[in-house]
């Protein structure tokens, strides 16, 4: 390991701006419609969930949109984060390729989610909030916004999917050391969790209920607003300081990707690695290819419909035009919790339309043998969600050996897996298993998707 | 959050060299004793142990020792680490001192460990050694030391005590993630092991026993070395590019500490931290106040008897000068497993006996009490270990604040909690007991203390 296998950059290389990638579409986002009305909405309409910075963001088709001060001072704590030379896992796998990547787990929380966590908080501490609700399924989200909200003084209230809230009491012990409130979902706090209750008192929740659930109290209580840990047009924009930051580094690499590999749930960590480069190109640059990879038990991008749907189960939340296996759609269990939603980000979907991003899906053992592989011989054990992109690029990096091309490959390590090794200790002990979603399901949440009028 | 919080060296600024204390020392430490005979040793006898380059720094008067290029390789994935300016825990504590804080949290097993695990595992591949065996209690060392063994390719055994092994699946599961293989302690694979399990079957284990069988397959084994990590010479100097950089880090903000604090288990974060200033002091520089902070469950520094004692409790182990509680010491249950041993690295024990340090103990809940403070405020979760080294700093802040001082307080945070919520889980539920150890018991261990020849 005589070569530099790590690329700093020096603190005050921590990007100025976000990079926004509606400045550089050919063709703008379909509009995003009111649940009630089913018409286009403006930003008066989300008003009552979100502060209107995060609004105009959300609709800005501005370049590059200033990243405030105590944001910067604040993602100094852990930023920039460092990127990688793979040589380990370059000489295991025999291949020519030269395998980068980003890791966002030197983050307090472990993963790239407080990039968005942070500027949510200031903005909305700034807006007057004194509460923010959110949810979280696995604990990521969760965790990171209770971060942010310790550092910029403002309540946070989690509601966390019920069978995690009582299965994983570890990573509520983390939210609760970061001062937030963890609920567990569905509750008796909101008029929808009751209404589920009421049907079945032992429901396990989902994250679509408790999105539902914590939409409900930020638009009924005047001092709370709510916040959302990816899918959303500015959570995507807050995440592209990763590739930002990578594209500095592959610069001191002297190398530019041919190919750059990122995993998908929502698509913010996705976002956050492959817009600036799509931008890039879309600008004249040069084009890598860009690979989405998602998990076979839950796969939006690869058997989902582009189509309108709700963002939650209790259908309060706006509809976007997304990949979706439907609002009522259960993914059977797997282990990569923050890649179990039924939609993919709208700007990700519309990408993929645009033809400017591929995807693939894996099964989930495969990624644990990737994930094992890397952890072997980089060192850092990725978080279940990351194995999924360490999958991708060792496909890759394994096409580039057979076609014997030394091709440059980067992707995003969005987390290391120190909270998730009870994942681990099932994959050693052989209880894995590779469950494929119900294909009757799927055909009928995909029946159920909402009909919305020809304009939208 | 305006001010500069962060100070992180570039990365050529990693140590070349580890300092030895030794080589400052006003008063040589006393020798080591052969556990058979009681007779001082000499390097050869620990040559079934050790490799010769590992045993000849334990024994070196030489002040810098060099940093091997390859080791310094592997310290580049996370070193330099940074350090901080705690503003914001000083803010919450309204106290006139400045904290500072180094953070070694950041390597890829969360702990200061892999300092030393990485040359460790170097110096045997160097000399051929095919195996490694050593004990773990909470799983911090067994990490590393797999972390070190699958980067340069050498397998790893580790004993790991039978109740933290049951009790924590997720550590063994990281170790496995590594390659490494583990065995519950005590267990049947050794003659002390099956000697143990014949009297009590379903004996839980302690560290001790585990380092009795860990170092009896290395003295049973030609290919197979031992390696420990902490207490030893060798190990603490490993440690002192903790320091090392702290000095460099504390210049960049123009700063010299008033006080050092460090956790104390084994004494080798704290070593690491505080040798370079000790030394400093030592050669005619400024002399800050060196706190070490121990478990009061388990208070060997404030508590212990500096005397003879073996290492392990099957006596096979070596004798060392040291403050002990006694081999035969069992403390209760308490959450910091890293700070769990019997005994004080020698060393650390050298320099309080000629009042070079200060020791203090403080019980687990007012340390969790800390930890939380300091994560809603600084952003990270700290270790268990780690909480006894804030708990020191901010009893160092409140006293600056009765007294109207701004002093400077350094401590090292030796580590994230990531692998420890459950401890958070039970310190918010109110589960966790301030358990004292038993009197009698603690009398009865130190009763049956070794005595050695008068020359010793």
């Amino acid at each position: 390991m005589s070569q530099q296998v790590k690329f700093l950059l020096p603190e005050d290389r921590i990007p100025r701006s976000w990079y926004n990638i509606q400045a550089d579409l050919p063709k703008p986002l379909p509009p995003v419609l009111h649940p009630g009305t089913l018409q286009p909405i403006g930003p008066d309409d989300l008003a009552p969930l979100f502060p209107m910075e995060l609004i105009l963001q959300e609709v800005s088709t501005e370049r590059e949109i200033e990243i405030p001060d105590p944001v910067r001072d604040v993602y100094r704590l852990w930023r920039p984060a460092p990127m990688y030379r793979a040589y380990g896992l370059e000489k295991a796998l025999q291949t020519p390729a030269k395998i980068f990547y980003k890791y966002e787990g030197v983050s307090p929380a472990g993963s790239h989610k407080p990039n968005t966590a942070i500027p949510q908080a200031f903005y909305n501490k700034q807006a007057g909030v004194k509460r923010l609700t959110t949810e979280t399924g696995a604990g990521q989200w969760g965790t990171s916004l209770s971060f942010a909200g310790s550092l910029f003084d403002i309540d946070v209230t989690v509601f966390q999917v019920r069978v995690s809230y009582d299965q994983k009491p570890y990573r509520r012990a983390v939210m609760e050391t970061y001062g937030a409130r963890c609920v567990a979902s569905p509750s008796n706090e909101t008029a929808y969790g009751r209404q589920v209750l009421a049907e079945r008192p032992d429901h396990p929740g989902s994250l679509g209920i408790a999105i539902s659930e914590a939409v409900e109290i930020a638009a009924t209580n005047p001092d709370t607003k709510y916040a959302l840990g990816s899918v959303l047009n500015h959570v995507l924009m807050h995440q592209t300081i990763i590739g930002i930051e990578s594209m500095e580094q592959m610069a001191m690499a002297d190398v530019y990707p041919d190919v750059v590999v990122g995993c998908t749930g929502g698509g913010s960590n996705f976002a956050g690695i492959a817009f600036p480069f799509i931008g890039a190109g879309l600008r004249g640059g040069p084009k890598p290819r860009i690979v989405a990879v998602e998990p076979a038990a839950c796969p939006s991008l690869t058997r989902g419909k582009y189509a309108y749907d709700f963002g939650d189960t209790g259908k309060m939340a706006p509809l976007t035009k997304m990949h979706t296996l439907g609002s009522s759609f259960t993914p059977p269990g797997f282990h990569a919790g923050g890649l179990r939603y039924h939609g993919m980000a709208p700007l990700v979907s519309h990408l993929k339309e645009l033809g400017l991003l591929e995807a693939v899906a894996y099964h989930q053992t495969e990624c644990f043998a990737a994930g094992v592989l890397f952890a072997r011989h980089e060192g850092i054990v990725p978080a279940p969600e990351a194995n999924h992109a360490v999958k991708g690029a060792i496909e890759e990096a394994l096409r580039c050996k057979r076609e014997g091309k030394s091709e440059v490959i980067l992707f995003n390590l969005c987390g290391h897996g120190h909270f998730d090794m009870a994942a681990y200790t099932n994959y050693f002990a052989g209880n894995l298993k590779d469950e494929k979603y119900n294909e009757e399901e799927l055909a009928m949440a995909l029946a159920g998707l909402p009909s919305v009028p020809e304009t939208a």
